[in-house]
């Protein structure tokens, strides 16, 4: 297979989602990140929103009890299926062409299946907490509560499922700090790599 | 101070030394590595042997009753007289001129106190046992075991000095791994990066 896939994975508030974008845009290859979730929808018969909320993170309160709990007789259950939808999907995609993939441990599905380069975007928490207040707006839970929530979860989801340790500099070819380099210099430096 | 540092860390095994000194030598600038042992043991009264084997790395079989056990009265070690010298002539080094320091927790003793590009090297331990056995000859143990043994060591010791995990991506600007890219395309990358 002759297509080239980026692979975004990053801590909550890195900007990484925005890397991605900018940088496909750059390349004009597509990005893929909302955008799958439409994709797996279909592929797996859940709702958009069930795929949002169980394709990429550990369930709030419950991951372990969705995981385990849920099993049926054979012992699978919806969060096993939804987790092979999104492998069908995501090889697919990088059968088709070359693309930028963020997030949705796409790092580990191709792994082997495709020429990837793996990134890994982070950042300081002070600036990944200034950033979501920005970007999606104040709530009840402080910033930093947040980010770690959610980069828990993450975490969690992608051990799970993979075996690998989330954010573990081993499993990927580049990671850049964004607050400190910042958004434009990462993209241009993953451009240049590319 | 105008001076901009690049500090390596790496992998043992992973090229971040050859990497250092090429960089340094494409930016004009001094890499210093091994010259800093010369400059420690005059600056702490130590044989250079003495730095070399304890400046950097945990010591074979007994770190702990190092920096615990040989402490004098006043709750001191030799140990931490030699993590003292290093900090100065790091320091000291910084201060002259821009340069590459590579290993010695630069990273963590110019925190704060210098314009830092934080590198970290990194790759698969096939690569770097194929790389050490090339570099360095055969030895009685398995190359993988050295890689482990060293690269343990390492980390023992830049945890019990700077309070920080070695090898997180965190504590990094960029982190790349020169087994994928390889060690000319890391080189680029940096160049372009400073």
């Amino acid at each position: 297979m002759s297509n080239r896939i980026i692979t975004i994975s990053r801590q909550f508030g890195s900007g990484g989602r925005t890397i991605g974008k900018e940088l496909a845009a750059r390349l004009g290859i597509p990005c893929y990140d909302q955008e799958l979730i439409g994709k797996i929808a279909k592929e797996s018969g859940f709702a958009e929103s069930y795929v949002e909320e169980r394709g990429e993170q550990a369930l709030r309160g419950g991951f372990m009890a969705s995981v385990f709990g849920d099993r049926d007789f054979y012992g699978h259950s919806n969060q096993d299926d939804l987790w092979n939808a999104q492998q069908k999907v995501i090889l697919k995609l990088a059968q088709e062409s070359s693309c930028v993939i963020v997030g949705r441990c796409a790092d580990y599905i191709l792994r082997g299946k495709a020429d990837c380069l793996n990134v890994f975007i982070h950042a300081d928490s002070n600036k990944r907490a200034e950033r979501i207040v920005k970007q999606y707006g104040e709530r009840d839970a402080a910033p930093q509560k947040r980010l770690q929530e959610k980069d828990k979860r993450r975490a969690a989801y992608y051990e799970f499922y993979t075996d690998n340790k989330w954010g573990a500099m081993e499993n990927y070819h580049i990671a850049l700090d964004s607050g400190a380099l910042g958004i434009e210099k990462c993209v241009e430096i993953l451009k240049d790599l590319y």
